[in-house]
């Protein structure tokens, strides 16, 4: 198997075209009234440079343009998405300019923190992505690694595409998306089988069916009823070789089934987990 | 293999909380500003019954009782979700009572025809959904039957919904639900097999991938690539049935996959198209 | 009398500038969050062709357009709002060019869906409300057709301008359009005349006001009372012919109103039903 | 003809059910984050008294009391929508208790300021309505007092509504309301008979069509199109009462039709306007 | 001391980018369906004039031209905002020019009155603050003079502007600015000390608080809790002198606080109140 | 002076009405279409319980109630905003039991992750803040510990409620908030004096100006021009104390001014900071 390569590629093709309102909607939360600095400084025009202070990969490029496309200015790039900017060194070290953003003074003004705090948030997220991924590949990991649902309310979207920037896998975007059953849904229904068969009838042929199980016989349970992913919940690293290993014997031209494994990773505990062709999932960034 | 029910069990237990706000915007659709023949009404206590009077399968139970709940109106039903209306018999014959509802006088005519227009077309996709289906089952066709993307923009909650009810599948819900790539995807990335590696990038492992295919060679090089369906597309019914024969004898053990048959079905040419295990496309309801 | 005409003029301009938010709403319905396979597209430059598979009336011009524009597409026509597209002959038979949409190929595949759910439905509504009006003329019916607020919820605004398209009255808009006083009315205010006398007070010289009536009786308390649209409820045709006579005597010179006539119209029983002069309420479509 | 009442009735009956989330936009308006004066009052139950200072007609009593629900609290009120309040008598005189608020101390301050601006604007436009429609009676005129567009952004529904409370008509309520064709409207076509003849065509039957004229010979013009309303434009107190009396006599039995004049009309001058049986347009409130 | 200036400078760059969205809501309440007047007049070139009838401060440009480039019309000034338009002199006065509109015809009468209700109330609202103003200072009053939060719901932004360009203060926008104490909070707190640090423990440093005091032994009360403006509530013209006086000098580089007067001033009563260095507060425009 | 407290009293009364709103939208992200678990689980009574893990400030209360009001759910609390929750010992610890929920299966699945994801962040921020303002309290510092605006798009009263639960001071709200002078608007007007008179002229009293400045020469100029705050912007701690001395004693009895210092301020190096009575910024959350 080749190695899996680190990015996704040109990945604001991803974003549709109506997300730009909530850009607007995150302006009107800075400036719910009247922008006093904007009438300090008026619409001259003015050009100001974003510098890269701290290293990480840079992410976040498509919605910064947009943050300044509504308040009259452009953005000019000086780094691309996905770039790892190198740490600033302290004392006479190099400061790396990312961007120059040009048009109105207030204009920038009004746009500035709303951007930064984007461009933050999102570089943050996809370093964290990256740095939990070598670390897996060093341990010689060759399956994805994915993110969770335990996002920030409303900035879902951002988080979802920074993991995609850092080389991890989004997971499931939300309850609408596939379908994963825990204790409780099993608990609900009497037994997994019927979980996995009430899922599939409402949520039908197009999404897949996750099931979290505590052993092997329940994972055997899952895939019987036509899972199509299990998820080894707080097994130890292992517990998780051995029975991913154990599953994929028994089924092996009998069912397809992925197996991932929740709980407990950490940068630095990622060699003991790893099992190679299988899915971890990412502590919420 | 045992029949495949006609029903997925209550269906409303899958509409979240904040749809609620969808009923408002369309009550405020058909009262803009004032309502005058509120102010002619006003408010005394009135009780309406709803008769049924095409047949069919009845439809858009939750929808319906919350735009009477908006209205300040309580609902009585005396049929259930999903249960089939016998057609009123002309001259003499029996109109069945559906529903009763109570409350002020303006209250239910200001929610009268939003609630009959949802409860109609939410009806009546039901009932073509499963008129299809039951057409299908007497042809000997045991897999499953799913809806398009065809639907009223705005609308496609319910739609789906209603679908659901006739017993078919909603099939993907949206762009960003299962990823299908047809001839546009194949032809910007070059292949088949680039085109899924790109969307497999981007969708992960939690996202199922399907391929529109015009042979049974690209057939096999989706497959390969590692599509989760495959579209057999504008095949003719015999040319389905060879298709997914061999394709299935030809992967056994080695993949997994899903075939799926779109064009030309009707509810005449049923019959011909069978061929089991598979799914259909119901045409735009 | 001259011939009615079959068509408005340009209804383009019927369209305020704020409906565009609407398509933005439609757009972001299709793709709630990522657009997967505007990804594996990308945005090089593509020219797609819009072919008239089905013939009919061509009508949602305008709406298509701005699907389009939002996503960053022109469109070319070679076919015009209200034109009658030619149905495609099967075995070798001519499909017409009906647009062309150039841009970038994600942009594409994002608005087409959309563009073509609503241009089917407009075209479809505008061919029907054409089809009954043609059967109307050549029964000898000179007076107006009009549709109802039988629309599907969130999507009246174009089933309307459709119904315009094909030639038809839109008639009310919403029930804070003209007031229509049926049986309930009636009876929380006790006559026709106290119902009126409470619609005029509420709605002013400004909105007119139908009254819903089952006799001649009712209809000249209706007309005395200073309703200005009668509406004949389920009268026969025969009945419809000799009502609308007779009212038109007895009050000419005195009172103007207009009778409408509702229920039980189908494209078979047209010719029955026409009284010259009058309106007719066409089925929902 | 028996005398006018000067009042509607129910008036609130006149509001749909979704009118209530613009309340929760003002609210949102006057307290776009934390409400600091909330956290300083807390939460104990605590009562206010709404006292009338200044004389008038009580108008807004919906609102108010919407606009408290909102807010946890309940109004009970001691006057009721459109009655007359004493002007508080300085110097040792009455003041008049109006409502008493009760709930949590916060939720009263939360909500106080939105309501008494809602409530005083709406008093304040019902009781200039009022006093118009007193001054146009006591001269004699038997006539409707109607209302313009001229109202505030966003703001409409409550000034309208006022309107009514005081006696006056809404007149049209929006562009999408009755057609008003001016000078623009006629130029552009060409003529008064193809404007009128446009509007007919696209608004249809359900909709009236005024016409603003500058000359007896247009009103003809109209009148002979069609035009429901004709509105003589800046025509002189006599002129308008010479106007209005030949052309009823000349479309005696013909056609029927409404005059309204508009223009210059104010609290001193109503008398010099009148003429009885026609419409006066209310100068902006 | 200078002479404090009448006006504020390029107040347009105190507006937000988001804010358009606000005026896309208005033009869709003067337009809620179809624009049956756009259909009359259609799209044909045209050129439209604001004529300046009665005089008074301009104000609201920024937003006039919003509406006009919603509906796709540009605008041309002849007069600046904040500039003073000269009573038209009736009987062969002159009337001046104020604006020209350019666009196609439907857009200018789409934009028309939207546009024209929000210039005259925002002029009007303009005007009375200038003419208090003007007012004070020929009766000697150096100090500010501060608008209130009695304004339209919905339309606090444009208000607010308004006051500004009148040359006011606009005081605090809402209950989540400055923090203002009246009696109920005291109360509520038992005592002002108590208040005023509850106040400053929630709204921290950044914030200022007012407390409104009915005697100056109260005053002193918040003065030592740390307000930083004292509002004397309904004091007698010379009470405030008094009050003011003492105060200061008091509390002279002790602490820092403003006097706030409100209540009870008009057009004529300026001269009375009139007491250097401290607030007054506009009664509501 | 007493020692400050480390808390501010009942915060869930700085939550308006209308934030509500806000908690749909959130639900919405997470569900935007179907709800499969909820179909599989249905809505039998359930109770859940939720586990106090890693230690720190519990916050957030109010959100997480009104997500489960939203799903139909009731929470009862065991421990209370604010509160410090133990750290779960490893091995046999105790784990603290923080609130139970109790409703309809699927309401408690369909809040679970969005009230999670709220408690959360709420609760990091507030426990963050506390670990700051512990620290310098143990160091001697008796000032203030303010937030900053760099908090999450869409999520920023969530995040500045968390600071206050922590102890700290929310610091400006938004751009309409408090003025801040930063080197953009001095350079713009020229001047610290003219930056300073701008802003006061459009943000009028109710508003304080704050200033960044780079030396005490800059500190001088923007006290004497009337700022109600200084920022000291990248100053040494042993530079702070020095300015902020020598600030105090030069302007002492003649204006009054808050001084803030911004920048570089950790968990460890707050000892090296403090310089009593002034303002430290919180570095982002």
């Amino acid at each position: 198997m080749r190695d899996m390569p680190l990015d996704h590629g040109s990945l604001e093709h991803l974003l549709p075209s109506h997300w730009k309102t909530q850009i607007t909607a995150w302006l009107a939360e800075d400036t719910p009234s009247f922008d006093y600095g904007g009438f300090v400084v008026g619409d001259a025009p003015r050009t100001a440079t974003l510098w890269g202070k701290s290293g990480g990969i840079l992410a976040g490029v498509p919605f910064f343009n947009e943050v300044f496309a509504q308040t009259g200015c452009a953005v000019e790039w000086h780094a691309s998405e996905g770039q790892h900017i190198e740490r600033n060194k302290e004392g006479g070290g190099i400061k790396m300019k990312v961007a120059t953003v040009t048009g109105p003074a207030r204009g920038i003004l009004l746009g500035e923190r709303v951007a930064l705090n984007i461009l933050a948030r999102c570089s943050g997220v996809a370093s964290m992505s990256r740095g939990f991924l070598v670390n897996l590949r060093s341990a010689g990991y060759r399956g994805q690694l994915a993110g969770t649902r335990k996002t920030t309310p409303g900035f879902r979207l951002v988080e979802k595409y920074a993991m995609l920037v850092g080389g991890a896998d989004g997971h499931r975007m939300d309850l609408s998306s596939m379908i994963m059953l825990k204790d409780n849904h099993v608990w609900s229904r009497g037994s997994i089988r019927d979980a996995v068969a009430a899922a599939k009838s409402a949520g039908g042929f197009s999404l897949k069916v996750e099931v979290e199980v505590q052993s092997e016989a329940e994972a055997d349970e899952a895939i019987e009823a036509g899972a199509d992913v299990v998820m080894l919940d707080n097994f130890s690293g292992e517990g998780v070789k051995a029975a991913a290993r154990s599953l994929k014997q028994r089924w092996a031209g009998k069912r397809h089934f992925l197996v991932e494994v929740s709980g407990g990773l950490t940068l630095d505990n990622a060699e003991e987990y790893v099992t190679n062709g299988e899915l971890w999932t990412l502590l919420s960034p």
